[in-house]
């Protein structure tokens, strides 16, 4: 039984171990995984990226907490999730967006039954009275179904798409910045091969690891989520090119 | 068995994860959660408050270290508690104020039994050296009251009171900021209702959920500590109003 | 089955979370501590130094990964140690200095049977896709010898030995900053006794612990690793005197 926490709650004032508190009393075996606590507040989209790093990397049966939830208390719906065999809670924000375009099986209930919540439910700290008990029911194996009622439509913000064009050439952006400072897109592995690439219009050359270029230039890579992602040996693209989310990575491919 | 941890550490030095080792030598099998290692340095209130929000959330039988420890080698004592069921470690300097005041049933020895400590007692990092191998030690069952003969006075810090004023009046205070910014009084949810909040002479709509503010607005907010919190918005409270601890919050009551 | 986990890869890009949810896929039952994840963007130094702080309080049969890897996927060679009866893995690039110069028994093979790596292995992290995988393996029994072939040579940088002068003088220098400001040297707590000390020229007292100092006051001690420390009470030894790692601290021996 295991569970991961990932929330933009810092750890300074309680709130998460509040959190792990409540996960322990239900099922007190439970081993708890801190995914992350130091998500920018209410950044739904850097919680989206973070939690599609490993959601899928841990075994079936998992649940994974997902806590960005600026909209607590309003009328946005607690949801529940399975996909691909593990559970997910969390704030229906958006926060799954890139968990749910990735998963094949995907069921989805709005967290409703209130067997699964704590005793008192405030109207500011879902995490604890919500979606910390849910997922500690879940983890000691409540039936899924009887959470709530199906959801078809779970909130998702829409995904920038790379631009594909002629002779190999593609258009795409980037969609995260590392701890690096390396400046993740969209552009698969896949467009990447002999294509030359730019970034906010300076070239860049491709490598294959970040070794493979002298200490303080600039390199783009296939990065560890196959994507391809701009990086200074040593430091930080994104300081060096004062680039951030949105910025334009072009492919001008092999044929062009 | 399960351990909680809350210190001034960081973890980038290694001291807490050698507090986790300690830990797990004399008692394999423990589970240990990480509470907060981000507390200020020396920041003896704000780890009373942090404690205050996950000691009781968390089932009998558990052991929260506390190590904020300025005082670490002079003559402070260490103490173990046992509160509502739950034990706690750490030095006697008011890290535990605010456990006491919540808790029901309190037992309180000074940590002295050798046979809890480490081989070697540094006088430096009591962390490791006594509070850590005592926690282990009681995870696996030690006998509470053979750690050290009763303490009867617990060193505790004073609590500031709300002050309640005719009709319903009150005046409190802000007594932590948390990392959204929100300003946490010590005025409790059961004055609240139907009052006109003010901070630092500033009129606050009092609302159910912070989604009930515009983005970007000032708000008061019953939190989830069950006080009267200032918030603003997707901001910072904190920033907006140039406020920290200690700021005058008012209440005047309906009947004023 | 306990591993630990050191990385500089902070959390909140869910990199670390990936490596847990790789080690338990594998060693499902496995309990996973963070050591650290803050340390700075490719300080193996720090890594080195974080690591000794805790690999040896860990009990027997632990697995430490220690992550701090900018020359991933080059040439540098993968390793895995046994030392003292704990295992570690990480990359051959010095974050194991400290640790094999503590050690008794060592034991060191180069990481390349490719039955305990993922199905996949990036070009640029290996944390997820060798360390943290071999590491899981180990925990759950993996013969340690079949990991790879023997290293003789693994990679350490040049520790600082202190200069031992006549009549108890002896020169050293800061090999480690805190989180405290504490200036912590290579000046091991036998040739401390009765000295006179210096750092970068300025004589500080010697006492037994932080609190013998008056607030504000700069003080020297001997720390929790036995060594000597520069620090100041309730405040940054660091801030106050300008000073880091390299900074000269003398002893004048109380025969001179």
């Amino acid at each position: 039984m295991r569970v991961t926490l990932l929330t933009d709650f810092g750890t300074a004032d309680g709130y998460a171990a509040a959190m792990k508190g409540v996960m322990a009393s239900i099922t007190p075996s439970v081993i708890i995984d801190d995914a992350a606590h130091d998500i920018l507040p209410g950044d739904v989209r850097a919680a989206a990226w973070a939690v599609a790093a490993y959601w899928r990397r841990y075994p079936r049966g998992t649940v994974h907490v997902v806590v960005v939830d600026p909209g607590v208390g309003s009328g946005r719906r607690a949801l529940a999730l399975e996909c691909d065999g593990r559970f997910l809670t969390g704030p229906d924000n958006g926060v799954f967006t890139r968990v749910l375009a990735e998963a094949t099986a995907v069921c989805c209930v709005a967290l409703e039954n209130r067997a699964v919540m704590g005793d008192v439910v405030s109207s500011t700290f879902h995490g604890r009275d919500v979606f910390a008990p849910a997922a500690a029911h879940l983890a000691r194996g409540f039936d899924f179904a009887a959470l709530g009622p199906p959801v078809a439509d779970p909130v998702c913000f829409t995904l920038p798409q790379p631009v594909l064009e002629e002779h190999g050439s593609a258009r795409g952006e980037v969609v995260h910045v590392d701890r690096f400072g390396n400046l993740i897109s969209n552009l698969p592995a896949d467009l990447v091969a002999g294509a030359a690439v730019r970034i906010a219009g300076t070239p860049v050359p491709l490598v294959r690891t970040y070794a493979d270029a002298a200490p303080g230039e600039l390199l783009a890579v296939v990065g560890s989520r196959a994507l391809l992602e701009v990086a200074v040996r040593d430091g930080s693209a994104a300081q060096r090119l004062g680039c951030g989310v949105g910025a334009a990575v072009t492919l001008r491919g092999p044929l062009a």
